[in-house]
């Protein structure tokens, strides 16, 4: 066991003053969905990176500029941090306890839109680069943080931008821009993320509404068109039916399934937290139930509208009918090829008239539970947590990791100091300071590990 | 045939004082959804029937209050008048022209909410009873008002009245609330109404709306699970799936299908008025596609509503998702008995989670086209309006003329002063001058030969 009492104290000692820093970060909007703040925020960031040495540049996409900075150091290993500085809309404002962008520090969290999601986490790996520094005069790595702005809206242009500058991101580990502990403060690594093809599907069979006493006989009806076209996508026995949809799922594998089989049970907790009475496909708990949430790829209505939706009654056969739809993909499935597939069952189902928008795209990505790097970041974070990295094969949810992992070739972690109650993408969001304070000590270990 | 002349003459030139009066009743509002004005009108309607020497009565009912007159006669036979005296919600604001509750009179026609439906009617028979007033001292046969404040909401307590007063509203005939011209100037006699079952479905699956790459894969989705059990209700066969639903419909006679083959092609302008390109069930004109439209019964979706309905994606699995269903009735159906067969078949087919609630009901009447009223309202308008009236055996839409026919015994007849680009229910509604003096006329004529 290395002896990390110094980082230890100087982190512990210089908290206030890290607080204070990512408090003026997030005091200042960065929301991408409505074009507020991006270019501050993009060089406020920079200026930070500047100031450890970082040489730092802010590069144009056809979006948002992404923050690239690089501190070399006397050593072959490069870890490459992947963050975002844009946060997400911060209404409803009237829910917010203190306002979204005046940080607001009380009972040990602090408070703010993007405080975990994910400034917090920036500022967090730039402490304990401080301590790094401190301690030692240089890193013991090199170091390349890559820093989007589009993290909220899609990341449309992150792949593009990757492809661009696979020279510059070289790296041999890349830590992902979340993480955190469990409800029993057990800290996650999660391991993969499932991709996802979001579309809208929308028809439209007449120009005006028609009155439904003459339309309901004769007229098409956009709301049954729609109704007809998202059923044969999907039937009561949760099969998805486009042709060719499941053949390149990846069964989970032996280890899948004992990491999977290790962790804590989740029924109880999904009933009490979401009010849900049943699951589906028959699944009562038990690791069934966490391997089918994350190893099967989903079809999902998001949304439905048509016609009148006001109390009482209307009598109107509707013009038009929309739906958004996501599908979400596991290894190896790939949007592209669900976009195409979709289009081709609609049309062979008889729904040409069923216009298909493709919304948002991901594919998924795992990085392989005994990859030598995940074995560092878990000891690592053994000795500041208390307790093992939970494993995580694959989550539910979907993130730009692809290009990091199969374009650059990196074995991807998850570290951070995320909480079950953070709220993040909610009013109040906040971060827990004992966490964010973990988060820096790890990283800092991690650091100074991977360097020797 | 008889000599109209002096009563013609009367109308003609008293048309300004009765406009001036339809005028004083359109200025009142009376929007029975926004509970506005409706006791005021109620009470307004009275006073111009009393003014006419009818024994007047406002009478209470659950809802608003049915203002009922009679005028006795040398005479044994009775007429009576269905109208109503509230009117539709006059919004979108902004799309009128001139505001909805201050009559305007312009290019021959008169603007107001409320204007053809149904004041207007009310006061151009008020004005025949004039004429012939004017003309003999005394009416021609008994006539009776009803005039109800709840047509626009669904008329739910008028079944209840009638029952309660069918010795009051005993009578030989009854003219309805309304009718018209359509775009040939035709005059247009209605013989019947579908009847309507409106439902509202919907379903809940959890408390709140769950992240989509969470839930997706284990949760029941509220928007599927409405998709499905809508899919169960009618196939892109367009054939509604209910067992029993069509065992009561009585297929249209040989005289329908003479009378619906008599009636001009409306393919084209069904097309043309509405921007649909085809029609369902391989229709493409001529008498079959008359028949089906009003023939048939339907299952129409009105509205559909879950979840994410604004720009772009949001990755959530809805809690709750509903929709308006309509099913439109045809001899001999009745809505009691769909809601039974809804409720039975949603169960069988596995959706007893879909809860519905209905919101309207109405069973369908029509009336012999060869009845001696008919023909006589028919005759009486032929020298009005210069040709025959089209007779069609039953309509689209929808009305409470099942207890006229069926509990008081009553031929139902239409008469009635509207015309194409009339827009009712919309912005800008609108009558014609010179259809207005018809109905009178019209009216007039049908009152003097009813009591000969």
């Amino acid at each position: 066991m290395y002896d990390y009492t110094n980082l230890d104290a100087y982190l512990d000692s210089h908290l206030d003053e890290s607080i204070a820093e990512l408090s003026k970060l997030v005091a200042q909007p960065s929301v991408g969905a409505q074009n507020l703040g991006i270019k501050e925020c993009a060089e406020l960031v920079a200026g930070m990176l500047r100031k450890r040495g970082f040489a730092t540049e802010i590069m144009p996409t056809e979006g948002a500029p992404v923050v690239f900075g690089e501190r070399k150091a006397k050593s072959d290993k490069t870890l490459l941090f992947y963050c975002h500085y844009d946060v997400q809309p911060p209404e409803p404002l009237e829910l917010w306890e203190t306002p979204p962008f005046e940080p607001s520090l009380r009972g040990g969290k602090l408070y703010g839109r993007g405080v975990g999601d994910d400034k917090g986490h920036i500022v967090s790996r730039l402490f304990a680069i401080d301590a790094l520094l401190n301690e030692y005069g240089e890193l013991p790595c090199n170091v390349k943080f890559i820093i989007e702005g589009e993290e909220e809206t899609s990341s449309v242009h992150l792949h593009e931008y990757v492809l661009n500058n696979k020279e510059r991101l070289k790296a041999d580990g890349c830590i992902w821009e979340f993480g955190g502990v469990d409800h029993e403060e057990t800290p996650i690594q999660y391991l993969g993320l499932r991709g996802i093809c979001y579309v809208e599907l929308s028809v439209e069979t007449a120009a005006t509404d028609v009155h439904s006493g003459i339309g309901g006989s004769i007229f098409p009806n956009a709301a049954w068109r729609l109704v007809w076209a998202l059923n044969c996508l999907k039937g009561p026995d949760e099969r998805i039916r486009l042709p060719g949809f499941y053949d390149k799922v990846r069964k989970p594998s032996t280890r899948d399934l004992e990491l999977m089989a290790a962790l804590p049970e989740t029924s109880a907790a999904y009933k009490k937290q979401y009010g849900v009475k049943s699951f589906i496909k028959g699944l009562t708990g038990g690791v069934e139930l966490r391997v089918e949430e994350v190893f099967t790829p989903t079809c999902t209505i998001c949304g439905l509208t048509s016609g009148y939706q006001g109390p009482g009654s209307k009598t109107v056969q509707p013009a038009k009918a929309s739906a958004k739809v996501d599908f979400r993909l596991v290894p190896d499935q790939r949007p592209a090829d669900v976009l195409e597939q979709l289009r081709r069952h609609l049309d062979a189902e008889g729904y040409s008239d069923v216009q298909v928008e493709l919304l948002g795209g991901e594919a998924p990505a795992r990085t392989d539970p005994d990859d030598p790097f995940i074995k560092l970041v878990c000891d690592t974070a053994l000795e500041v947590y208390g307790k093992p990295m939970a494993l995580l094969p694959l989550v539910g949810g979907s993130g730009p990791n692809y290009p990091f992992v199969h374009d650059l070739g990196l074995p991807v972690a998850t570290a951070g100091l995320g909480h079950p109650d953070g709220r993040g993408h909610a009013p109040n969001e906040n971060i827990r300071m004992d966490l964010y304070l973990k988060h820096a000590k790890h990283m800092a270990r991690l650091m100074a590990a991977f360097g020797r």
